[in-house]
């Protein structure tokens, strides 16, 4: 494995052996590593001292079901703080395949070209990407797999990247070549921009993967791994209603985001229900799917193949965050009407939580009236063309808050709040106010706890437990759900594949939450030096006072516990 | 003197003692005293915990040649710090004849009227405002003068503050009743939105005074004073050209803010100097003045009176900083239009600094033709009417950058810097790096130092000795340009005032900086507390790399020094 370094101003790229202080981190603890030692955390995240990197995690490379995950990150243009974004599909497999451990794009143009960056055999280089600029995600995807092939993974932009919108992510494309994997959150879209890189071709040699110390242990441990993924009964609920499956369950605890984060129950919410969403799909019938990989060897397969009644492809997958922000959270009940937003927002290449909030800002402020589709298409549209309306909105939630003058924004270090209303689940909005992401669900979704969730009591240690498993997952590249799987296995399992992967003997059962503590404090030190601290860990001041119906519920885990958090990491 | 209390939801008035700790502050000081006391620093700046405070300034109340300035300050929409902006006219000294030490307005309504509050010797009153909502500030100080009469003191908000918008002031009546003396910065008309204010009246008891110790010391004092201020050259230039006589010095320089701060020279300038300005004043005669005095009692006369061709009155005063951001950065040379730019700013209630800084963002960003005074008017309707692009000029330069997607945005803390250009006059680039209520020339310029402006070396030095100063000034309120006066005559000049006033025998030569020490001390404090670092003590990045013409300079002082310039204060 090696360090593949590209100046985006020269053009040139340079190979390093990975520095020792890099060897055991992947992922998202390796992106906090590499920005506390090379980017100046006051830095302008658009400016040429934000480096952008892609990071498979440490399992990255043998298919291991849902543990190939890529994980991009910088300094985020929305938070101003530490980044990383993660996605299925099959960049993950295929940076391990080329043997890169961290891909680092350095730098930004001074001109006004665009390129293509393509990284194979032979090496790195600049394809013009003149014909790309201004085209969507998936017209650009059909063109740049016209040109280079089905068979290499693809890391690109939409025009909300190009115009360095604040919500704008980076697409990735699934194992059948759709480009709608994306590393959505903080904005990593606009950097992409800012370096006027429109795609990365990821090409690797036929066959190659990463080494293995020891094959054998390493399959016999994917066999137990599997195995207690397989049986556990989380996985076949996913399979079966994949992450739509969640709309019920933050339905019944009054926890829906609901007309701009005003309620949290929405009346419709079984039109937009995991069950009602399977039965639409099955209905339909190919090329809908209700259930679809977007990693080889996935056996969970969470995603889905989104159809009209024509049978055209809107979307896929569709997802429950992008159902409970551009859906229950702007009042609209039709999973149809839903699934064109996501289209529009993947074309865009637009992360569907900020831009869903953003949305709902709008509502609040009369632009866009609950349940009208057709309204909020026509907004998706003023992104496109980058009127002033479209491009406040394009910069997510907190600007659209500041500009249109309303205060009610869910978001927290200016990254918009998930699907999960955090007066409710209040361990998640600890999680909200204290990641170092900002907020984020993937960070420390605490809805399965059996605990009473409208308690403050324990719920920032609740919290902690949670985001620091997360975090550990993240630099290892394993998927949220693959996470059931790891729980019900051996205590040792992951110590037992890292060993077998990198003959690391010293790895034992703690290294998932050293690995998410180590992350965390990398993380947490970044911010320091970036100017955050403590006043930055709260949700918005509205959250704490205006009740939501229907549990009247207002956040109120005290602020020590959030200040405490992470004391001793 | 007393602390006026008003609750703005329940429309509760109480009359307190003034705490022991804030006896020996006033204006400036005090507010931060009183943040620091009242108001939790992370509070959301325009919801109910934020208090917005009037304070006169210690030596405010009898009439001392340009020392009776208002200072009114809260939490800062704009800066998210803390926030004190000071202004002339009649408000000022209204306060200390009604024996106001500080008027605290708290909380802020639940329901959607507007109101009027009245002070008098009878106590307070609340009169609705529905009449007077949506107007002009022109309109409505008409209004208020025919209701209230034409002695009252007022302060009121015009469109933009009542939209909530960052770049929103409060304005004053001047001593002939125009409504032009704006405490511009930072966002406070937004402030005062928020709790539903349109106006305050304050009606003094006729002939009323604050008290004096010792009136015979007093007169004797104010005598040195004024002989000192009347003989200084400075007094003379301000008297015949105003502050446009800064025109020149800039240009000097090559640090006149030009075409979106692309450049530090204007090829225009001499038809904004304040030469030409007092020619084409004088030509045209009444109501025409090159000189004009917005405080009763001031021989600087620094104001004058603009009227066009006809004889109507567009603006009063006419200000470098509004010449220069609305004029040369702009790329505009025409007085008259900068002038009718003036009035639209004044009307919408909205400080010509950060809408000059917006609207030359939007000139980076290609919405508006340098020198075209018409698209500049018409965005200025823009934000009138109240359409997305207007919200976002209105709301400031860092939101307008944001939006349009332009990195080159001249402000530090979310406040736009001022007509002097900090790459070129370093000093002064200190300042707004490093004072804690953002970009603000009256907090420290340094352009009249005989030093060399573009060597960084000494710079932070500079900054601190004239920072320290002007925060004492702000505190005692008084003019920055009474400073020469006080500077020029004997070392206990202050010292003897406040004595005579106050009775305090302790006072000494120091006072005026150990006032400005102090008061810097609590501002600091409650930014800390706000959550402010040094990360937020910076110029924009793209200000250290991209050299302004014609010096080629980039700001250069080093971080460290930055760093350390308030050590030991």
């Amino acid at each position: 494995m090696h360090v593949l370094r590209i100046n985006t101003r020269t053009r040139e790229a340079r190979t390093e052996p990975v520095p020792q202080t890099w060897e055991r981190l992947g992922g998202r603890g390796l992106i906090a590593r590499i920005l506390l030692d090379e980017v100046p955390a006051t830095c302008e995240p658009l400016g040429p001292k934000n480096i952008l990197i892609w990071a498979p995690g440490l399992l990255v490379g043998h298919m291991l079901s849902s543990c190939d995950r890529i994980s991009i990150g910088g300094k985020s243009p929305l938070t101003g703080g530490v980044k990383e974004s993660n996605a299925g599909g099959t960049t993950g497999l295929a940076l391990a395949r080329l043997g890169i451990k961290a891909l680092l794009l350095e730098d930004r143009p001074e001109d006004d070209r665009w390129w293509v960056i393509v990284i194979d055999e032979q090496g790195v280089r600049f394809d013009p990407a003149d014909d790309l600029v201004g085209l969507g995600v998936y017209a650009s995807a059909e063109r740049l797999r016209e040109r280079y092939g089905t068979q290499p993974a693809i890391s690109l932009i939409g025009p909300a990247g190009e115009m360095r919108m604040r919500a704008a992510g980076i697409q990735n494309l699934d194992r059948d070549g759709m480009p709608t994997r994306i590393s959505g959150r903080g904005g990593l879209g606009a950097v992409m921009g800012s370096k006027h890189i429109k795609a990365i071709v990821f090409d690797p040699p036929k066959g190659a993967k990463p080494p293995l110390v020891d094959p054998k242990a390493f399959r016999e441990a994917q066999k137990i791994y599997n195995k207690a993924l397989m049986e556990h009964p989380q996985t076949k609920i996913y399979h079966d209603y994949g992450t739509a499956a969640m709309t019920s369950m933050t339905s019944h605890f009054g926890s829906l985001p609901t007309r701009g984060f005003s309620e949290g129950y929405f009346e419709g919410w079984e039109r937009l229900s995991g069950e009602h969403l399977r039965e639409v799909l099955i209905q339909r019938g190919k090329p809908s799917l209700p259930n679809h990989a977007c990693m080889s060897g996935c056996v969970i397969q969470c995603s889905n193949v989104y159809a009209d009644e024509q049978g055209e492809i809107i979307t896929s997958p569709l997802e429950y965050e992008t159902i409970g922000l551009m859906g229950s959270n702007l009042g609209i009940d039709d999973l149809d009407v839903i699934a064109r937003l996501n289209h529009e927002a993947n074309d865009l290449g637009l992360d569907t939580i900020e831009v869903g909030a953003a949305l709902g800002v709008a509502g609040r402020a009369g632009l866009l009236t609950w349940g009208d589709g057709e309204q909020a298409l026509a907004l998706m549209d003023e992104i496109r063309r980058g009127t002033p309306l479209g491009r406040t909105l394009g910069n997510g939630a907190v600007v659209t808050g500041q500009v249109l003058g309303v205060e009610q924004v869910p978001a927290v270090k200016g990254q918009a709040m998930p699907a999960y209303e955090p007066r409710v689940i209040k361990g998640t909005g600890v999680t909200y106010a204290t990641c170092p992401q900002g907020a984020d669900h993937t960070a420390g979704l605490t809805i399965r706890a059996k605990v009473d969730h409208l308690n403050p009591e324990g719920q920032a240690e609740l919290s902690r437990k949670v985001q620091i498993s997360m975090a550990g997952y993240d630099t290892l590249g394993v998927c949220i759900f693959a996470g059931f799987g790891f729980a019900a296995a051996p205590k040792d399992i992951i110590a037992r594949l890292l060993r077998a992967r990198y003959g690391w003997e010293d790895v034992d059962e703690n290294i998932l939450s050293d690995l998410g503590r180590e992350t965390i404090r990398l993380e947490r030190a970044f911010n320091w030096r970036a100017g955050f601290t403590t006043a930055d860990d709260r949700l918005p001041e509205w959250m704490t006072r205006e009740p939501v119906p229907p549990t009247g519920a207002v956040f109120d885990v005290p602020e020590e516990d959030l200040d405490t958090i992470f004391d001793g990491l």
